[in-house]
């Protein structure tokens, strides 16, 4: 496994050079985070995910996790670890000061996230799965609720799940079946099988707190007849330890093409004691609570394996030697050059370094949007940075995780045959990125809901402030030229999600993926032309250098992709919904 | 895993229609081989594939292979099967009938190479070894070594393998150690250590065919002093028979992402006993005789691999009901509609099929040109059957295995989160699919061997005579407007190849893999504006229409793709070189 090293120069620039951190602090009366502070907290991210997770993920893969009477076993180490990035209080980053959280910004928590992810996918998503629980508690739980459980998600002392897919209800939660039946104590008795619950079961924690989707009795059929209840797997006496088992149980564990250090499990609610989070009925909407922010955590574990991925090809193509250089010999001390030297390789390289740079960039965009969606008291402000996250939180997740895929691909070529080796540890990325384009809805899904909800349904205030941020991006961009390309750009971009919002139903749907690639690439574009013109006043030489080179390859060869993104927008469906069954398989 | 059919429709289409075999097999003197035959021949190959060779491929990859005391076990029923493939005579279609082959045309062995791969990437890996093998000892060897083991490599009973990779010495072989000791019998001592060697051992036959690398004594240094020797597992006893042991081993076997069913051994040949094949220091060239046959039957492996997601992408999207349709309800007595009338999903599908399909014609007209090679009598046809198999074997192997690995992760997709569990068999095909980028020859090199060796240093007839021939295909056009596109996407591709020559060795290497990719996307192009004229005779309905929609959905959404990788055709070096160490990690 290549060592992982966390991106603390890329990541500083990011914050400090480009998104002027500390005047957002400012901004938003958070100025006790001055820039000392922040690259500690990265810092002690750094060491935590370097030094303890990262070891771990390798051998991780190789043990995958068991399930035997009922009981599940994560790889070894796995659990101490966890022990101890709660004892450091690392669960608790985001968490509401009221139960013990840090309430720290957003800008802060996404860098750790990112290197947790990097370091061990399998470990991290736990507490993302915390995390989210969190949030749906938070904003839509019973003080009673809150009290019992909250402190101990937020510290991680207790992990959560979200319980929503069955084998017929994944995509189309409407086909949902899972019931809950009212109680005489006011609780709910929930009975269904669930499916793909990631840490259903753990040997992590001595409580584990279940988000389920159900439908009441009197439920309406379809989604709007779902609701939410909050299912601990033991439930907690009244001095709030775990007490009396309650009715659920794993079913079984999936065997997995990745992620094998998570263990994935099968859910049996069997009349289980559950409590009712928000109004009846109202569970899609809490739902989406956990999971958007769970999506844009998957796009940030797509950012991650792509920085992973990175790291390993790089160190392989500057060790291994291999033929000389086209442009002549360049390591005349060795029987052959390192492949670094070789225009194909560079090729592979800088089509990782400037998709992973561009993301880092943009997930920190959206990170500082989060900042200001908490803590600004503005209610336009705040309204504005809602907007600007619904948007892009499906190019994120969607985008992020498809260049995953891709940049982990690339990882292998760069090794030759020894990818696919499993010691080399690149193979395992590709395996590990795969699950990100298709939990918490696959990236179809994802493209949908940009192209129809965020676009074509929406008023049109979140394409406007979406585009006003990017805006204001460019217009600090001070190289003239710079500036014109990024606005053409921009416009360009506008110009055509304008002009999509007029397509019917079946035409958006065709055209929802080009969509998500279409506008990942524009925005990356500017993004890459913003950071260059910000690195020009950088006092780290390579920075300097660094961002003016790698956005002339953006801007040169990864830009042009959008072409063929775009004139698919336009191409209408029916070529699409003109091939009958028969067709497709020419019976 | 979903069920393997032979695409056999699919396969009548463009070997009869398309290809007019009939034809063709007169004009080489084999009218033996009419079309009853031929088909009678396709379908014995695909009942084997589908019923003895498919329904091993799920728990081959479970079990995988094991190395205990020496001895290389593969998985359960491999051997019994193998058995079954040797005694129907597969493993001697192509092989001459001098040693007991059948010499049968390359367009009848290409469609069961491509079913046999489908069914089973790695139980089929071995007898493409074999077959390799077969060749350059019948091209090289001499009649001694031919009398001992071609006829016994041609029926199967003794298997063949390539050894040339070492550890230091992949792409590089120059940097090659072994070593080759003359002794006073003729005969040569090899010694050194090969890694990546499929099939270097396994539990099917009683010997095992090294052809191995390596220097003599006296051999200048690089690749102008490799020699070829052929060493065998057991040396045979005077009958024929394996008499004693060789001495050579296998050290370990991989573990590897997938292709798990297939053993891939370190060899070590301690003082083994070689035979020179062919001249001293001319290794390479007999090696590149088994390499540019094991090149175009990988990428087949690719394409193979293509239609088994494919077909089950499709099963599944047809069996899926989930949510309605945009367009309206289409399954009415049903809760939710099959996903297949989603157009984001016929998008993914119809990626697979146009891609699979155009491939599939692309390998046929590739066999075609090999049988040309193989049987005309014409030095003027064989030369330009040469000349066209050279130019289209990088583009054969690179693109259609680039393609396998975009498909088969598409298939994933289809099936959302069931496509990551192992019992689907979906990430299986992902899985399988990623050795074909790397082996014989990285996709990056195949991209180098087409744009300098086939297209800037020779002098120009590869070229042309690949030009030619497609400009035939589109000279057979009937449909006036198909015809003039065909036209001009052909000038395009060529002018556009004919620039490229004048770039020099840095710049060509920075353009490598977009000239492949573009030449395929120009060339399937081209196949498939011939392909849909030619099915408008068809007497298949659905072969008619579906033709048509899918080269229509071809032409609008995938060939605007060669736009991206034209632009950076041009684009020079300067930008992929000028990035430094420092710049790529910010040090």
């Amino acid at each position: 496994m290549p060592q992982y090293t966390a991106p603390l120069k890329d990541t500083h620039f990011v914050l400090h050079d480009w998104l002027k951190l500390s005047e957002h602090y400012q901004t938003l009366g958070l100025e006790d985070f001055d820039q000392e502070l922040v690259n500690e907290i990265l810092n002690q991210g750094a060491k935590f995910a370097e030094e303890v997770i990262a070891p771990l993920n390798r051998e991780g893969d190789e043990q995958g996790c068991t399930l035997a009477d009922g009981i599940v076993t994560t790889p070894e180490g796995f659990a101490a670890a966890y022990n101890e990035y709660i004892a450091n209080g690392w669960n608790a980053m985001l968490g509401s000061a009221d139960y013990e959280g840090q309430d720290l910004p957003h800008t802060i928590a996404v860098p750790v996230q990112e290197m947790l992810s990097s370091a061990n996918l399998s470990w991290r998503l736990t507490s993302i799965l915390t995390e989210s629980a969190v949030l749906a508690v938070t904003k839509h739980a019973s003080d009673e609720l809150k009290n019992t459980y909250l402190a101990k998600l937020i510290s991680g002392e207790w992990t959560g799940t979200m319980c929503l897919t069955e084998p017929q209800a994944g995509t189309d939660l409407s086909l949902l079946a899972t019931k809950a039946e009212p109680c005489d104590d006011g609780s709910f008795s929930i009975t269904g099988g669930k499916i793909f619950i990631s840490a259903g079961d753990q040997d992590w924690t001595n409580n584990i707190v279940h988000l389920v989707l159900a439908r009441l009795p009197d439920a309406p059929s379809g989604v709007k007849g779902i609701s939410l209840f909050l299912v601990p797997k033991f439930l907690p006496n009244t001095d709030g330890s775990p007490g009396q088992a309650n009715t659920l149980s794993v079913g079984s564990i999936e065997k997995k093409m990745g992620l094998k250090g998570s263990p994935t499990c099968v859910m049996n609610f069997d009349d289980a004691k559950g409590f009712l989070v928000g109004a009846p009925h109202t569970g899609l909407a809490c739902m989406f609570t956990m999971m958007n922010d769970a999506r844009f955590q998957v796009g940030l574990q797509g950012l991650a394996v792509g920085e992973a991925s990175y790291q390993g090809s790089l160190a392989y193509a500057i060790d291994r030697l291999q033929s000389r250089a086209p442009q002549g010999v360049q390591q005349p001390d060795k029987k052959a050059d390192g492949i670094i030297h070789q225009p194909d390789v560079r090729r592979m390289l800088l089509t990782q370094k400037a998709l992973v740079e561009g993301c880092r960039a943009l997930s920190l965009l959206y990170a500082q949007q989060m900042d200001i969606e908490k803590f600004t008291s503005d209610a336009n402000h705040k309204a504005k940075a809602n907007n600007i996250i619904a948007f892009l939180t499906p190019i994120a997740k969607g985008f992020m995780t498809e260049m995953a895929t891709e940049l982990a691909n690339l990882g292998i070529q760069v090794y030759g045959g020894h990818g696919f080796i499993r010691e080399w540890g690149m193979e395992q990325l590709v395996r590990d990125a795969r699950i990100t384009q298709l939990y918490e809805g696959t990236n179809g899904i994802q493209a949908l809901d940009l192209i129809s909800r965020k676009l074509a349904r929406d008023k049109g205030t979140m394409l406007e402030d979406t585009h006003a941020l990017f805006a204001s991006k460019v217009a600090e961009i001070k190289d003239l030229q710079a500036k014109t390309q990024a606005e053409a750009l921009l416009q360009e971009w506008l110009s055509t999600a304008e002009q999509l919002k007029t397509l019917n139903a079946i035409d958006l749907a065709a055209a929802a993926t080009d969509f998500m690639h279409y506008s990942a690439y524009c925005l990356l574009g500017v993004i890459w032309l913003s950071m260059a013109d910000t690195a020009k006043g950088s006092d780290n030489e390579s920075i300097k250098t660094g961002k003016a080179n790698t956005c002339d390859f953006y801007m040169k060869r990864l830009l042009p992709r959008k072409e063929s993104f775009k004139t698919n927008l336009f191409n209408g469906s029916e070529d699409l919904m003109a091939v009958s069954v028969e067709e497709f398989n020419y019976q």
